[in-house]
């Protein structure tokens, strides 16, 4: 299971006064550690719209690459700063994200043909509301990949998120099971073994932490493995859910069992 | 989903003093903690074929419904035993289980047509031999529930079992991934919504206790629970498999979340 860090987010106080004093050291010290940790990438959250959308995503995606190797997840929803970071990148990067919405489509539409990027795809409804069901997501995602596929994106270059919404919504219990039913039928519908992931702690916002908390996280995570997730973005400074994330990768790739991972 | 308790097996000593002292009271005891950790079924495995056989059977499931109002798992290989604990059960009791051996079905397809017991189902090769992928699996599946229905057994009685191999087996990591698949498959490939399960125990034999072998059973059980197992047999005295188990039911379920269970 691949998986992407959630922890660098401007609106975390240590990366936000980072940014304002263009001090570098923190967030090399951020990505080393989610390195450490055992992510595989890191997701890049500049934040809402800024006029120095642009120069702040270079600054982020400068600072992360001094420190560590790992391709970013560009997580802006300014198509300006996106192309700043797609510019900056070394290893490939991965644009988070794009969806129906015309906004989504006019701004990062052109650049995924531009730039070769890995591209991540929510499943949202062209309004941005999140499905209700199954069905409607499973509808949404024939759509977009349609798209993307006449605007002469690479299928491969694409990763769907079905979107784990808060078990705290009126509806989350049923949500978590319509999103599982996606990520099982999404390659079947597609016609081909698309990559699949979600961004877990959406899951358990409003939730104070605790046992049941972690379990509810660690267990519906193996669920959406088990049902063939891929990808994964979460707070990579959570050792249980990460060790899951990794016997997950284990369990599901069929490789000689080590018993240490 | 739904838990069937695997520890009342003669092999352990507890057991097997208290049937060879034919004293019901620790079995009854055995059988109520089973109950209070989550149970809803107990496994009344009567060990090895023994001339006492549905003497012993009928001993044990009684003591067993003397302590709780749960359903017995009949598991033996002694058809008479069997069928003691057929007429003995006061609930609709399980047949643990038939397969495609010829002894199997001789001795326990005339069983499943006159009790109206529901009844466990093993993917395995007629000679006994665990298949080596999810193809074999499903093929074995097919094959089977054709022999049952021609013989009149209801569909809905019929809960089939994949196997899930110790991860110790030189081919341990990839039968896990072919046991997944196979859960996964099962209903598209048979048409309906088939009940599947397995048991559980049986992946982490041979390892010690520890806190790798507990991240990986509770791992690989919600994988399973994610792609769509619906019964696990286990370990009953084990609180954090159980507590997997049991929030894997939750999520799975789609009902209102109650953060406790």
């Amino acid at each position: 299971m691949f998986v992407i860090a959630d922890n660098l987010q401007i609106t975390r106080q240590r990366v936000e006064q980072a940014v304002r004093e263009r001090n570098p050291d923190p967030i090399r010290e951020l990505a080393r550690q989610c390195k450490e940790c055992g992510a595989q990438a890191i997701d890049v959250n500049a934040g809402p719209l800024s006029r120095q959308g642009e120069e702040i995503m270079r600054f982020l995606v400068d600072a992360v690459q001094d420190a560590c190797d790992l391709p970013v997840c560009l997580d802006t929803v300014n198509p300006r700063a996106m192309e700043a970071g797609l510019r900056a990148a070394r290893n490939r990067p991965i644009i988070n994200g794009i969806s129906l919405q015309p906004e989504k489509m006019a701004g990062f539409l052109p650049l995924a043909q531009k730039y070769d990027a890995d591209l991540i795809g929510f499943l949202l409804q062209p309004d941005g509301h999140v499905p209700r069901d199954a069905e409607t997501r499973l509808t949404l995602a024939v759509e977009l990949v349609g798209r993307l596929e006449e605007a002469g994106v690479s299928r491969e270059r694409l990763v769907l998120d079905p979107i784990a919404a808060p078990l705290l919504w009126d509806d989350g219990g049923r949500q978590a099971v319509e999103t599982l039913e996606t990520v099982r039928l999404l390659p079947d519908v597609l016609g081909y073994d698309v990559r699949v992931m979600v961004g877990l702690s959406n899951l358990t916002t409003g939730r104070p932490p605790g046992p049941h908390r972690q379990l509810v996280e660690q267990t519906y995570l193996a669920m959406l493995g088990g049902a063939g997730l891929r990808w994964v973005l979460l707070n990579i400074f959570n050792p249980q859910t990460v060790a899951t994330a990794q016997a997950v990768g284990v369990l599901g790739s069929g490789g000689i069992f080590a018993w240490s991972f």
